[in-house]
């Protein structure tokens, strides 16, 4: 077939070379006939360095992250669903709603185009099922061997609805209520799973999820959620003592209310994981003053993503910010995070 | 000295591992005394994934840029103050204030961190001297042979002003004149410099700089530039044939006309390049309506980066949206954009 750039992308066996970074007609080419064509949106169409659009006044939300994970595809996702989701999901937890997103991409010279197709559809269709559009980006290649396939940094914006009070990692006071909206670890497990050499087999797959609608019927239901977080890397357990510390409180967790899929367990069981210091990528954690507790999980339980959302504990007084958990057996624990890398490249 | 993370980390002889970026204890001690240390200001100090401000209404602009500039450090600058300029300037040419900057780090084994130290606290020096913050951020690190060194990735988010009409790489007429805001190429011939196999002596220094200031006073002079931009990776030539397909036009440039250093003319016939096709990371070219283009060139020439501002040719009809070349001996030539690579990992 014709293309207006010449010879045509050979998605079957071509793959990155330095050209594809160097700002000339074979860029321009790929730019066109790959991210402009997948993202398919009026605003990256006019292929400007940047987008412009028009934003009411108010708060507005800035989030970036990068992903390196590894494998870039797993059971439940790849990377580029990964850092669409991922980046929706930190807009969201500040109670915003997300508007658009950037992506920045640093391909290894080498790494074949078909795979950078699969990579790119993935990540336009997780844009579109979530109604958020990547509105402009970067490509950047890096010779063979001084990468890894693909890094992708994603950044969202989003505006704070009016009546919603900013949820932040500060805000959470003694006697708030600490709630999970689902399983933990799966996502963990799931690209543990899939790395060669640790391959073993579970039916367990990657939560990857947007969670900005989620979010919105929560806001709606208590729009004064004190804090909003997503564990991701370091699990639960990261995500506790970063609230723990910001708060300068400690928090008593009920150990067995924690929701864990049994595959998870029997994984972390045979490989010596805490499926709390596991990330998760389509699961969050909302703390709440007392009184709005059960309005805000009635709310989350409505949502597809929160149907297992659980109480799971309370905000202590606790000058040494311990998280505290009381397990099935009657005991505490403290609950500390990660010491070590665990799982490298995660996300 | 104490920490409140214990050991404290080591500047002189440490080496970025793993633990850096697994979401624990290192992680968030890297983040607390590098990056939030360094960039200093109040709504990175919070520590949420996110950042929240107040916008007006209006128009907003959002960009990204990745960059694996190699080698990290060169003449005039370092991938640190690049990342910081690249992402400004790329706000600045929708005639855009810049407002905040998000930064997304993928760090590899082993690099030292004395070495990312010195990028930080130059991005940090980049971003305190343009005024614009960083708020927000993500780190990753990559296993010893899976990256190279630092890659960044920033992003810039800007509000456009009232009264200015939004530069677009579309919106060139016939008639309209073209403008650069100094001189071409030093940026490449600074990198290549520096590059290991390619020493060669040269006083040449990368113009990296931010250039939303002398932008304020070109949108302040004339409010409606048809276009804007910076023309970095393939350098001018293929800055103005991108801009004459999405405008559907043609240009006519003087060639004699164009800024080109002396050192920089002598390097480039060394290596066998061509100037207009080498990176610049602290020009502009502008095109506008005939009527203002002398308003808008005196606006350049008072600004510091802009003092070697100059007109270098006008927009033509053109079905094929050639970009032509007078050249010094009378003759025409098409101004053809980088085919091959050139210069890979420019910024």
């Amino acid at each position: 077939m014709a293309s207006s750039w010449g010879r045509r992308l050979d998605w079957d066996t071509g793959r990155v070379d330095m050209t594809h970074g160097a700002g000339g007609r074979a860029m321009a080419q790929l730019v066109d006939e790959l991210f402009v064509a997948a993202f398919d949106n009026p605003l990256l169409a006019k292929k400007n360095d940047q987008a412009v659009f028009e934003v009411p006044a108010g708060r507005m939300v800035l989030t970036t992250d990068g992903y390196v994970v590894s494998p870039l595809f797993f059971p439940g996702g790849d990377i580029g669903s990964l850092a669409v989701h991922g980046t929706i999901n930190d807009v969201a937890m500040a109670g915003a709603r997300p508007l658009y997103l950037s992506a920045s991409f640093i391909l290894e010279e080498g790494f074949p185009l078909r795979d950078l197709r699969r990579i790119v559809e993935s990540m336009a269709r997780a844009s579109r099922e979530a109604g958020v559009p990547i509105v402009t980006g970067d490509t950047k290649v890096v010779e063979k061997g001084k990468g890894d396939g693909v890094f992708i940094s994603t950044t969202g914006v989003g505006v704070v609805p009016a009546p919603v009070v900013t949820p932040s990692g500060e805000r959470a006071r003694p006697g708030d209520v600490v709630l999970v909206s689902g399983t933990m670890g799966d996502h963990g497990v799931a690209i543990l799973s899939s790395r060669e050499g640790l391959a073993f087999e579970t039916s367990v797959r990657s939560d990857s999820a947007a969670l900005h609608r989620l979010v919105a019927r929560m806001v709606e239901a208590v729009p004064d959620i004190h804090v909003l977080r997503d564990p991701t890397r370091g699990g639960l357990s990261a995500t506790l003592n970063e609230i723990a510390q910001q708060s300068r409180v400690g928090m008593l967790i009920d150990e067995p209310r924690i929701p864990v899929l049994r595959e998870v367990t029997a994984a972390c069981e045979l490989l010596g994981l805490d499926p709390l210091q596991l990330a998760n990528e389509g699961k969050l954690v909302a703390i709440t003053d007392r009184r709005h507790a059960d309005r805000l999980l009635e709310a989350m339980r409505a949502d597809p993503l929160g149907t297992d959302a659980t109480i799971i504990g309370t905000i202590t007084e606790d000058e040494h910010h311990f998280v505290q958990m009381e397990t099935a057996f009657g005991g505490r624990r403290i609950l500390d995070w990660l010491v070590g890398e665990a799982l490298p490249r995660i996300c």
